[in-house]
């Protein structure tokens, strides 16, 4: 049954090996076990953008199971559907939500894009998000070295890890750089009071929550505007009314770095979906209509926060929305 | 053109804060440079099939300029539109091709699925590739605890990393698993008197080189057989006349340790390339689409050795092909 060739058989041990082992499982002696590892590897990444090095630090993933209207114009059987054609399905009726801060060195500033969901969050998902800063450090970055944090939009997954677990400024002497628009908007407490649902009273306490503990001591930013070293703020407004994306750029490369024009891959392959964390659903699929027609039609790679980690992706168009290929890892910088 | 609303103006430091900031570059204080960090994270991921503990721990990436005949029945100019089209391009002409080698734990048993293309290629690649057994004891595994090898076919970046530096045996204690039909087809001079390229004497030769510094102490297996605890060999020949892939199965869960049954991921997008390293084009090509239309219908995932890291991925048919999507990194254990 098994054959072995005239010269491994001449060779000698080959073909002794081979003889004794047509049962590898029972001829073997056995062996000590070696416990399993256990752990696994941090959660960050590195890339150049010309002559800017990105740090992707994931905070984590929560798994939740998905509630009545997640997506506004689908129906539960519709949307666990999407996600299993997605592969985006931990178990029907559930989602598993990634979330990728990063951090830019542009050579004079060492710059955070968004925060996370906060150290409390850590405790709470027992490790499984509010992961952030432990994989900034891990990554070699020290918080204290911040010099600028650029916020998105006010949701609490962008701005919580703005805070440490007691409350106290996460990057020490950070200048803390907020859209103009969305701190007008959320700060208002005639628009506060205006709102029946309690997220959204939730989203504009946590709001106050955060920027409260910082002393209001913000910097609000147009959209338009390199905000940073190689850093443009782009209007992207509906996910919420000043929501912002950035592009990176150095030399003759660029990152989208979309914060949320998309949540998970789910809806890039279905951009007509209507997320219910989209505060204007329609003005929401048309920016996110008009920014992957440009990632597609330029093949501009996308640093997305809800992407999962690394979170870096070229997208193409297709015939019913939109595909992301991730962008293969490099294990060298 | 700045508007803050009344509250942040009566809350006093925001309404200063940005009033002195609209130009926040300008504006801000000098900060001390931080240095970029400049080192990549370690190549390894860890993820559980059932309860057997898989590590993927990658050798690397080697960027390369094609050869003319890379793809025998496609034109470098087809090329080049392919790899582009996969985002896949590095440059044209280019090719980046990853290789991510295994660990298994099974409780009873650490078992290595494929070896690198070997330290030696660390120094020649100046670290780009030879990364395997780097990251595999960055991962927490030692190399001399390992129980078993598994060897799909006897390409060299398979086979390689079975020696150190010195050409002593890297896994010191480990029996050596090989396909019956590739040790007897590479191990027969009768077979490498026929070859005519010196690419395919070069495999040979190498093949010798490696198994004679072990003692040729191996144990051959045939295919459809489970080989270790949970892990059962699958003929898939064409690319080498005795490659072997491999199901790692335990409760629920099954992976499809695939080996070279594609090459990266552009060849699972266009199925009928013939790419050079396939010994048998036209054998090679119908495994391919047999595995991948199982793939595809079962749901199972791949893990993909040439597939980007971590190269672990979902199958879907296309009306051309197959696509890949990448399985999201999972922060937590």
């Amino acid at each position: 049954m098994l054959e072995v060739s005239r010269r491994s058989l001449l060779a000698g041990s080959a073909a002794v090996t081979a003889a004794s082992a047509l049962l590898p499982m029972n001829g073997a002696p056995a062996a000590a076990q070696t416990p399993p590892v256990g752990t696994q590897n941090a959660g960050w990444y590195r890339y150049k953008v010309g002559t800017h090095e990105v740090t992707v630090a994931t905070d984590g993933v929560n798994r939740i199971k998905f509630p009545d209207g997640f997506v506004a114009n689908k129906s539960r059987d519709e949307v666990n559907a999407g996600l299993a054609a997605a592969f985006l399905q931990p178990a029907p009726d559930m989602i598993a939500i990634p979330y990728s801060p990063i951090a830019v060195n542009t050579g004079s500033k060492l710059i955070v894009i968004d925060t996370g969901t906060g150290q409390a969050n850590f405790d709470r998902t027992k490790g499984a998000a509010g992961q952030f800063h432990g994989n900034l450090k891990a990554s070699g970055i020290d918080a204290a070295q911040v010099d600028t944090v650029i916020i998105s939009h006010f949701h609490g997954d962008h701005i919580n890890g703005l805070l440490t677990a007691d409350n106290k400024p996460a990057f020490a002497k950070a200048e803390i750089l907020v859209p103009a628009a969305e701190w007008k908007y959320f700060m208002d407490d005639a628009e506060m009071g205006k709102q029946s649902s309690d997220r959204m009273k939730g989203v504009f306490s946590n709001a106050r929550r955060v920027f409260d503990a910082l002393g209001r001591k913000v910097t609000p930013y147009e959209p338009g505007k390199e905000i940073a070293p190689g850093i443009t703020s782009v209007e992207s407004y509906g996910h919420t009314p000043g929501h912002n994306s950035h592009i990176i750029s150095s030399g003759n490369s660029k990152v989208f770095v979309q914060a949320d024009v998309t949540n998970m891959p789910v809806f890039v392959r279905n951009p007509g979906w209507h997320l219910m964390f989209d505060q204007d659903a329609n003005a929401a699929e048309a920016t996110r209509r008009k920014v992957y027609d440009m990632l597609a039609s330029e093949r501009m790679m996308v640093q997305g926060f809800h992407y999962p980690f690394p979170a870096l992706a070229h997208i193409e168009k297709t015939s019913t929305g939109y595909r992301e290929t991730m962008v293969p890892w490099s294990p060298t910088l």
